[in-house]
């Protein structure tokens, strides 16, 4: 294995593409000896999320874990230069239409409003096969949150409702085939996020009024692309 | 190893408590044969909850999963006398209070009203604790619902609530070591149903009124005592 340094999260999907895509793997549970092989999705896409992160290691990749563990991201990529790029994995059955959460809709609107650097941190998406013996890995994109989201035929923002209550943001089931479907630009998913927001109000007290959610996010935007 | 008739969910649990007690276990995940052990407790108890009802198997044990995979039980044990009994199983690490889910409050109110034989499934609770190379198997229950359930200093039944939304049932955290904490009945946890409904009253309005579900699933139990 020819460990060089890792200079940009599009190396880390380039390493990916190159030397996992179409492998093979499996996960095993032993007990007193007895060992069973696991299938089910919430197992394999939970073991990917912890291998893929020691799979980088091995490759040189400096990685910092968030310590918040329960928002995004999962970890900073820190590169030779001293620069560092937020990084979630996320995992689906690639038999089936991508529905994995990416981050509850309350949850994100918020974080984001504290953390505006999130609307650029990066995905990389893998899609699994189960198999007989384990799974493949047979799908890897690198995306950014506005190019795996985005509107369905009654929603601005694909997002799960339930009872009439927001729960998850999804991403649009189109983002590996037909990326058109997606979000062109942070601002346009900013958008979908305000448009959701008017249709679905928070029944929080505290929560941030969508006007000043906008300009924050807006402006961070702006700066950014100076 | 010898395998004879398993009859009832207590030769289940004895079953447990003498061949896995204070046994060691691990998880791998292998990738193009580069392997990982995982520690996480998210995928040590996914792996248990599939291992287990194998193991059981392998043991005689007839198993059924329950066709509503979102719903309780995990699945149903059949017995050689054609009888049949609910069982779920939860894990959480032993070295925390035990804080595993035992359902979501709305879904479990509608479920149990449907349902009302859910009232006396039954919960095989595993302690593990993780380890440099796995987790052992330190601590094995056999629960009812309302034998694993109590009271807080400031709630009726111990509730996950965020931001004034009631989320997830958790056990009493006391069900280990000081059962006098947990309800003594299953009359006592309906009770404590009702008046957290009172207290956290739903936005639903096809909410099964508290004095419909009382009358209910008190007339359940007073037919099933008979």
């Amino acid at each position: 294995m020819n460990i060089s340094a890792i200079n940009s999260l599009n190396e880390v999907y380039q390493l990916a593409k190159e030397e996992i895509s179409h492998k093979k793997g499996n996960i095993t549970i032993t007990i007193d000896g007895i060992t069973h092989i696991s299938h089910s999705n919430d197992i394999i896409g939970n073991c990917l999320q912890e291998w893929l992160p020691e799979w980088f290691k091995d490759h040189g990749l400096q990685i910092e874990p968030n310590n918040r563990t329960q928002s995004f991201p999962d970890f900073f990529a820190i590169f030779p230069d001293g620069s560092r790029e937020a990084m979630d994995i996320k995992c689906w059955n690639a038999n089936n239409s991508p529905a994995f959460d990416i981050g509850n809709f309350n949850g994100l609107y918020t974080e984001m409003y504290n953390h505006p650097d999130h609307l650029f941190g990066k995905y990389l998406c893998i899609g699994y096969v189960p198999t007989n013996h384990g799974f493949t890995i047979e799908e890897i994109y690198l995306k950014t949150l506005w190019g795996i989201t985005g509107p369905t035929d009654t929603k601005p923002l694909n997002v799960q409702i339930k009872k009439q209550q927001i729960y998850a943001i999804r991403p649009s089931s189109n983002f590996r085939k037909n990326s058109d479907k997606c979000f062109k630009s942070p601002k346009e998913f900013l958008k979908s996020m305000c448009e959701t927001r008017n249709k679905y109000p928070s029944n929080q007290q505290d929560s941030i009024p969508v006007d000043k959610w906008y300009e924050k996010l807006g402006a961070y935007i702006d700066n950014y692309n100076k």
